[in-house]
């Protein structure tokens, strides 16, 4: 496994002829979420590139950048375990230097949902992302179904604005006990990982009322709210929309999605899933 | 040479291994200015594509996109006979499909000069260049220096998003008595036409009061809005400003650009030059 912290030396390099390269760009502190997207870039490409750097750009004035969790030695390893060939480690400077001032954005996707709480959040990840794409320039990248708006933008990105890259859609990876994987679960208190359950529960509930006919979808946001203010934790949005293009649903159908934000202490954490009945 | 109107024909173009591609985006009825661009990389490139699209994005809701000049026909025997290998013509619902919504913006920059009366302007221009750039994957643009803000901001959006394509200006092409070649020309009455000098015949006196020692940036200008209205054409700007990055100055040095944007009837033309005095 090859680190590379220079920005022309990762721009410069040169893959063979014909392999196939797979890129997993993460902010570090990787747990099992972010390794399955390593094992599926193994499995789906010749070439594995990772990429980590805590963006600046995404993160708002009064948010967690400074006290972001990061362990770099333990990526690397974790990383190396699982026969990465390739980690990208660019520093601040590198990825805005002083007068750096080009931004993309997706604009209707990123006024809905944790762009309502974050904004200024999804330009950062859209710049990012593409300067990463034309760094790295992979055939395919990884991403968690987790961050769900994320990846809805980055695919609308990828198409509006004409690049090869392939996005692959993973899995949300979860705790045994149902919580979904997130790097900044390391901020909760033992009272607090157990409240954090609650998202997770909310959703089922309502997976299993759609399995038992309902709907509404009003019904079942109101049900899911209600779920996690008993829990004792804040609700910033629950909604269900078409998991296809985020489009706002009464009625439910094979393409509903719920997506849940909620303050647990003071942690912000997310979680989603399709209504679509279980086969 | 090979017309292309297929946006998927020309993604999937397969250039031979090794060879250089240049690009000349235009917006079709092409002068001289543009002919210039195509020799130059015929010159310096193995392969030449030029794309003609007249870029709705980039034009405001006054402006006159339906009545910019259009001749394909014979836009197309002029790149023929310079031996251009590959137009693209695509569509506007190719370029804008219904949904599109991804804009990349160079902020500072859009915002002074022509991006004060044409607001929203560089933001199609970056959308448009960053698509076809995608698309084309050239190794080198060609682009003319008559449009100098949008070169500036065309080469900082490259930089910035670390773009591999390189940015090659080429000197504006004029008219025997002096007038900047541009397809709004053609909007100009005979009267009008002659009254179009007035710009270059600014930038030249300024040229000539710099060699004769004036350095005073605000006095220059005054000059310069003084010729083009005795001579009865309406001043949108003239600025003089550090040709590498487009910053103000007080005082003129060896990269001091005097920058004109006038109204002639209601043609709105731009032309700006190097006040270095000529060796």
């Amino acid at each position: 496994m090859q680190v590379i912290r220079s920005l022309s030396q990762m721009m410069q390099l040169a893959y063979p002829a014909g392999k196939s390269v797979g890129f997993i760009p993460t902010m570090g502190y990787l747990h099992r979420g972010h390794l399955s997207l390593v094992q599926a870039s193994k499995k789906e490409c010749d070439i594995t590139v990772a990429s980590i750097f805590v963006n600046p750009a995404q993160f708002g004035p009064k948010e967690d950048l400074s006290s972001y969790p990061r362990d770099i030695e333990r990526d690397l390893k974790e990383l190396e375990k699982l026969g990465v060939d390739y980690v990208f480690i660019p520093s601040e400077a590198m990825i805005y230097p002083e007068g750096f001032d080009t931004w993309v954005q997706v604009q209707r996707l990123s006024q809905i949902l944790c762009g309502n709480s974050r904004p200024g959040h999804f330009k950062g990840v859209c710049t990012i992302v593409l300067k990463l794409i034309n760094i790295v320039r992979p055939d395919k990248m990884f991403m968690g179904e987790k961050d769900y708006q994320q990846l809805m933008i980055l695919r609308k990105m990828m198409h509006d604005l004409n690049l090869k890259t392939k996005i692959v859609a993973c899995p949300i990876v979860r705790e045994t006990d149902g919580l979904a994987m997130s790097s900044r679960n390391s901020y909760l208190s033992t009272s607090d990982r157990a409240l954090a359950l609650c998202l997770f529960k909310a959703l089922k509930e309502a997976r299993q009322a759609v399995s038992e006919g309902k709907t509404d979808a009003h019904m079942l946001i109101a049900l899911a709210k209600q779920t996690i203010r008993i829990a004792g934790a804040n609700v910033d949005y629950v909604e269900i929309l078409d998991e296809r293009d985020l489009s706002e649903q009464e009625i439910i159908d094979e393409h509903s999605r719920m997506l849940i934000a909620a303050y647990v202490g003071k942690t912000r954490l997310i979680d989603n899933l399709s209504l679509k009945p279980e086969n």
